[in-house]
């Protein structure tokens, strides 16, 4: 048996519509098993990959990060190709570069960046049903716009966060986040920073709607980041946004200095 | 039985993926059956539906027009939540107004507008697979916004349009066309006129590809406008550009002085 012995790092791009999540379930379909099964029919040697953000079921990417380690010595763009040839309609890879052997991205993001899109419209779309959160009331987007600015910086996010989510350092900082106009009826919600906690970005964008709503008076997200107890401040934030608004756009991560350049870009 | 004495104008969107076209076929699901099915579901003395537009296989519409004739006495408002209550998530009624009986679009267009998506990206991209043809060369976009020039106004577009487009009349009046960058890596050829060949805006974009990728010269469009030999102009345009990157997104119709208000807009 060959050693695995050439380390890759891939972005990789995927419709989460007919996805069960990212990350490995043993009877449903998730994207990290789809993207082992194709690595494993070019390279049986190859090992598991190693994603860096669990994105959820429905949800979308344009750039998640995966490592694996590879026993062909195949190109950048080699992989590319090759991996692209294995793999289903609904993802794909779009670059590669060379890394160190067992890179692990999972704590190396510099700066995730998510893009929740909304759709503001009283009738649904079937252009865009897998892909923004249909909203048939009026949403005062200047109001939501202000509301984003007491997110930036570093709080307490433990009120913008699911039950399920066991973590106790509930910390984040939060680089930057906003809400602009697409297009006449397309919203999008966008936040960038290195961490984030489970739901979180869903949770923000039930919040902000239901102040762009009226449901919440403004100030309602710096009230629940300030509420001295938890469960307080879950009740003072909104609903979690369903996930098919969400996608997972771009992750800078903190690279060795040995990584090579990626192909295409 | 009820008289179908109320007449009513639709505006159908859809993702054309899943669909063999518009136009009814015994044994495939088109987007004409889909409708009939759900309104019929609704109103069993309603009228067939008359669309304007017969899409192909695959292309999109924002803004097919639609009209039939019902039994019941819905309002608007009524015809839109009702009917997409009974249509699958691919396809929905935008909106709804009132027309005269027996109203059919079909002929009554004062403009259409087409949008086709091309996507310049060397890798696939899942999330844009089923919106834009991708094209992995360089292209010279204001070699192809030059070109469109020569399609704008009054021409013979014998020379673009399928084998199987029988129709004897091939003049045609184009009132706009363009290329625009929708995004960096995402450009739109947008055309408007009233009536179209079959298969016209498809080899449109098929020719202005070629011409943007240096396969053929600028001026292609015109010398094949000119060509005074069909056959000759047809072998001077490129090819007929896939189905899945057009998208029917408007159209104006002649309507009666009788006719209502939409809802919701």
């Amino acid at each position: 048996m060959q050693r695995a012995a050439h380390g890759v790092l891939l972005e990789v791009a995927y419709d989460g519509t007919a996805f069960s999540g990212w990350a490995h379930q043993p009877t449903r379909r998730t994207v990290q098993d789809t993207l082992d099964g194709a690595i494993h029919t070019l390279d049986p040697n190859a090992s598991p990959v190693r994603g860096t953000s669990r994105t959820d079921a429905g949800v979308h990417a344009e750039g998640q990060c995966v490592a694996f380690d590879a026993s062909l010595p195949l190109s950048p763009r080699g992989w590319v190709l090759a991996v692209n040839q294995h793999l289903p309609d609904d993802v794909a890879v779009r670059s590669a570069r060379e890394i160190d052997v067992e890179y692990n991205p999972r704590f190396k993001a510099k700066n995730k960046r998510y893009r929740y899109r909304i759709l503001l419209d009283r009738v649904r779309d079937p252009l865009l049903r897998d892909r923004a959160w249909r909203i048939g009331w009026p949403l005062d987007i200047a109001r939501m716009q202000e509301e984003t600015k007491s997110i930036v910086g570093t709080h307490d996010f433990g009120a913008f966060r699911s039950a399920h989510d066991a973590r106790t350092e509930t910390v984040r900082t939060i680089a930057g986040a906003n809400v602009e106009l697409e297009s006449e009826r397309v919203a999008a919600f966008v936040i960038e920073g290195n961490a984030f906690l489970y739901n979180m970005v869903r949770i923000l964008v039930g919040t902000l709607v239901d102040v762009g709503r009226g449901k919440l008076e403004p100030g309602a997200i710096d009230r629940a980041l300030r509420s001295p107890l938890r469960e307080e401040g879950r009740k003072l934030a909104g609903m979690t946004a369903p996930a098919h608004g969400l996608t997972l756009e771009k992750i800078d991560l903190d690279l060795p200095p040995t990584s090579g350049t990626p192909w295409p870009r």
